[in-house]
């Protein structure tokens, strides 16, 4: 009672100010209904969800509405929503007490994201130049949750240290810098990128590494009591693990080609996700005394695996390259949380809460490169003349692009990526720097106090403590004493 | 510790038995009895499901087993089913002692319920009057699924106030009502309500909240202890919220038709629930002191835009449209749980646990009126002459109306449906009121304890407690107190 | 604080060492790399995942991408993918304090099962005699996760009392007893198991058992304390029963045939589901004082159903017989809980944490005889003469069985899969009893410190007891007691 007054009073101290009841309803208000209105500018069904489909069918001899896009992308699209708001969502509610915060925000900055991402990726990669209308489908909406996975990616390494109105700003920018280096690399370069280890991991960790650079905190140790998990809020983050871990495999299959694409790309990542867990409890069970495994580890780098394929899963990497990714990638990115992470904040005054780091812009680089390499090797003999065409995309423009070029190219994309990240972040960094934007002291941060209304939990006090607390009044009573309490 | 007992005897005051361990079982054992007799009697497979459909197959010139209705709407089935069963079922554990009954009841109503909704569907839906017997297969299920969203809805308003033997009254009952007012405005007026804006929000949210309005307590601040969330149960209903956003496109496009139909419900709704996401964190921000977020909007007004699609999301609203309904949405159902709610309890004597009328009965409404606005707008340059008919099924009796005269009847099926939830619901309440049920006292709702055995949570006290403990008990010998100890 | 170490100080008894730091990483790293090795050998993409399926296509006269294998199976896939990583692993989060080893070893057991399982039934069923090699498509992935469901299902017997190594060794055992019993009742006997009551449930259900009974442990009451839920494990727990009873239908359908077959099972399945939860809560109230229900019978005996459905599900049971098992089950299994589980560590000295004997054991076996039953049943009238050689796949070798003779087949097919659980596990708890592997003391089970880094969870402690603490040091100071203080 008394008590969360108390600690209220300390989040304002005289510099910060982290009253958001202007700003972000005002932020939310303004960009929704700039959304509508670019929506009724620009948005239309694309033919196979528009009602003239019965005509359409007619017109291009479809003899069954189970040709419709949507069967063949669907499940896999729903799998994808899944892991933006549930697999993100609650992969960020391990902090004790910033769970709140960790689904609440990545709620709120998909939900943004995915209508920016929808007019963007439309504007830079299906706008009818007849019509000037952007057509979308169920695609389109799979390409907007890919879209806001580089936000929310960037979101993991700022968790705790930002407010609401500056994640719709990250967002805001997020999901412009993101649309426009997919175009440079998807178009221009033509790569190949189905489950985004270049254009969402890579880009979307150097994002909000130079974002949470830029805001480097050096008295952040006056929130340490808070950045750590307690036992259920470690059990609510394995549920993220989960779901992100199972639907991977839905992930970089979503929008690879119908038929073998999809199916491939389902298969590699099933594998080196697989073998990225068992690398992962080594490795965790190794660097502690006793072998005891890290909750930490298990809940992020068992999912490196996934990061990795996402290049290379459509290829034909071979079963046992899919496991090799994944048992180099578990090791990889549990080292990263033992030693990459500390000697960062230490030496780089880089602070990533979530550690995205070693979950999304190492293996998405690494990723990158992998994709590069089993590009370049690929050739008539293991994908058949017509295979390599369609996995590549050889036509057009590119129809006489030979492998090895297509890997360079490849290489190429994923050093845009992260220069697309880095500069973008520093930049979008300066800018929340500005004192407007209502976020925490450094005593408070990690704290979901600041920004939600907070029930009280008065009722986990178990009664043997009203007991005790009636107890002490007696003898209180008793002794007679008169120092002065202090609650805490 | 005897704690547990202490609390137990408070239960049972004079006046309430809530001793279910007859009513209970012999209440689950008829029924179920009786539906095993009922399906004997009447269900069997349908071509699709049944052995003989590689007979069906080879009579039809079906050429692939993908065209069986299976394929079409299993991968949504499952999304409705989660939305059933975790997505209710996890949004109604948000009270601190009331996580069991939320989750538990939850799925016995739908375990029951799906069952006699099968029966009751199928005999005004789709009984063979040749063979007598009702055929059903995936699509009857999806159904199913819908019709005890209807009672579950219901259960949102009765949350933490009535016995399980209640609720299986409560599911009985709204069934029934279900399938009677679903063929009056499905059948009869030939409205269209593929994601059941009408039919299930509508109508299951009057019903609840007229059931609830006949069950007033007025000393229900007896239980006011138990009447809200604490941390960890506000980040279990989390879970419900989420589900049931991410799922709501399939539960809009799984009955609708297929190709185009299913394809275009879930963009609609998809666009119409992040809409609602930005303007409920704007509203909720707006409303609180230093513009902090509450849980109890998030967790619920996010979800409106899908209600308020239910009805349209597979007409031609176009994509800023299904914004517009989020945003208004949104507003409207966030404000509901500001002001609205309160304002029932205080003046209209209406208790309702989960703010069902801001959530469901109320975005409901407006979903079926804007269905109504939007079917009365159609025309044949928006949908192609034969998407008008495909959309409206204007065929056989229905072949001349007009889209004119559809949204009059889309109005009318609307207040059909608020009609059948308040009068079934005010019914069905006083039959409640009979004193036989086993429901709580007042000082008594919002409990597990009363239904649930529930473990002791003696580990969560911790070890520096027990060490008080000690030292209190020390203290105890050493200053030879002797005042009575009142356990509380 | 002081006190983690003091607890931790309580494990190391003189004859247990749970120390792994080196046995762990070395199982993980030598049998990842093994999988790596033999993957490299043997396993290949299958012609619908390989990059030559453009060219199978066109030599086939196969017209769509969607008569892909991918787009009948991955839906199924992935929902049995929830149902093996999040319904077993939260299913067995309900101890207080085994949260971490429930969902974390289930993920290690599966992620290592999955891939010794393409191989071990690749060998067994799949390969290609010219070549070779194992081709792998959607269907083995199915497979594989069915395979690990036997190893799962064992570590639910063994919960809390063994060592992530111990269950390295129960899932390399488990997976490959799992591919020979499933050869001879698949292929020698040619029984029909699409869902697995006999391989999976039966098998995996007796091999726990008989491993928990080499391994009983006379002095496990000293666990005593940590052997039972608190409030919000059960919660969590409810998660993973949720989700296998919602995706339970797509258990049973994920591997039958395509069209009727698939849609059949599902709708069984769904049915029998509904019907076991009403008899369990039935028997769960009937069984306790007032007519409370227990949680552990929800989380468990509901889906008995589900399991006892796993053979039949594919043949025409018809959906009251279907109602019919859910409804036996639901009473046997919950009975099973009340009186069988005691009863068996009583007089058996066989301990069963999670009560697989109920769940799995006894329904599988159970459904692998009404599978006898129904197959025996069968005839043309029902099944048309082609669907009942579709269904029970009476070509080539076994043209001329006769249903009855399938049902003898069914019903030897039920012992044979006892036998192996009964006789493999026996073995393989012998092996675990080499005092090496790193098991946990008597006094040590059920807790999760033993193998994890368990966060000290100082912030639960609420702000009131900061101050009584404060009050105790003050009183200590006046009254300048010299007791001990033993903090426990």
């Amino acid at each position: 009672m008394g008590n969360c007054c108390d600690r209220a009073g300390n989040f304002f101290g005289p510099q910060k100010n982290t009253n958001v009841r202007v700003s972000l309803p005002a932020v939310c208000f303004v960009w929704q209904i700039a959304m509508i209105v670019l929506f009724g500018v620009f948005i239309r069904y694309d033919e196979e969800s528009d009602a003239h489909w019965v005509v359409h069918k007619r017109d291009h001899n479809i003899t069954s509405d189970i040709e419709n896009d949507f069967y063949f992308r669907y499940p896999s699209f729903q799998d994808v929503h899944v892991m933006i708001f549930v697999g993100f969502g609650f992969l960020m509610t391990f902090l004790k007490r910033y769970s709140f915060g960790g689904v609440g925000f990545n709620f709120l900055i998909a939900a943004f994201g995915l209508q920016w991402a929808l007019l963007m990726q439309g504007w830079f990669h299906s706008l009818d130049h007849t019509t000037g209308k952007i057509n979308i489908g169920v695609e389109s909406l799979i390409n907007a949750d890919f879209c806001c996975a580089g936000s929310l990616i960037a979101y993991g390494a700022l968790l705790g240290k930002v407010s609401p109105v500056q994640l719709m700003i990250v967002t805001l920018f997020g999901i412009t810098l993101f649309a426009v280096e997919e175009y440079i690399i998807l178009d221009l370069l033509h790569c190949r990128d189905a489950g985004g280890s270049m254009v969402i991991h890579a880009f979307g960790g150097y994002y909000g590494l130079a974002i949470s650079w830029v805001l480097y905190r050096p008295n952040l140790h006056q929130s340490k009591r808070l950045n750590g998990s307690v036992y259920h809020s470690d059990m609510f983050a394995m549920i993220g693990t989960l779901f992100l871990w199972m639907f991977w495999p839905s992930f970089n299959s979503a929008i690879t080609d119908h038929g073998d694409g999809q199916h491939r790309a389902a298969i590699n990542t099933y594998l080196a996700l697989a073998s990225s867990v068992l690398t992962t409890v080594a490795i965790s069970s190794m660097s502690q005394k006793r072998g005891k495994l890290d909750m930490v580890h298990i809940q992020n780098a068992t999912l490196a695996g996934g990061v990795a394929m996402g290049t290379a899963a459509e290829f034909m990497i071979t079963p046992y390259g899919s496991l090799i990714v994944g048992f180099c990638c578990g090791i990889i990115s549990t080292f990263g949380y033992l030693f990459i992470t500390p000697f960062l904040e230490k030496y780089f005054k880089l602070q990533d809460t979530c550690g995205v780091h070693n979950l999304h812009a190492l293996p998405g680089m690494l990723g990158g490169f992998i994709g590069a390499i089993v590009a370049a090797a690929a050739d008539e003999s293991v994908y058949s003349k017509e295979g390599l065409i369609n996995v590549f995309d050889f036509e057009g423009d590119f129809a006489n692009r030979s492998p090895g070029t297509q890997g360079g190219f490849q290489a190429a994309g994923t050093c845009v990526s992260i220069a697309f990240g880095l500069v973008g972040g520093a930049i979008v960094g300066f800018i929340l720097k500005f004192p407007i934007w209502g976020d925490p002291a450094d005593d408070n941060c990690y704290d979901d106090e600041v920004y939600w209304e907070v029930p009280e939990d008065e009722e986990t006090i178990p009664p043997v403590l009203e007991y005790n607390n009636h107890m002490i009044h007696k003898h209180q009573e008793i002794s007679e004493s008169n120092f002065s309490v202090e609650q805490s």
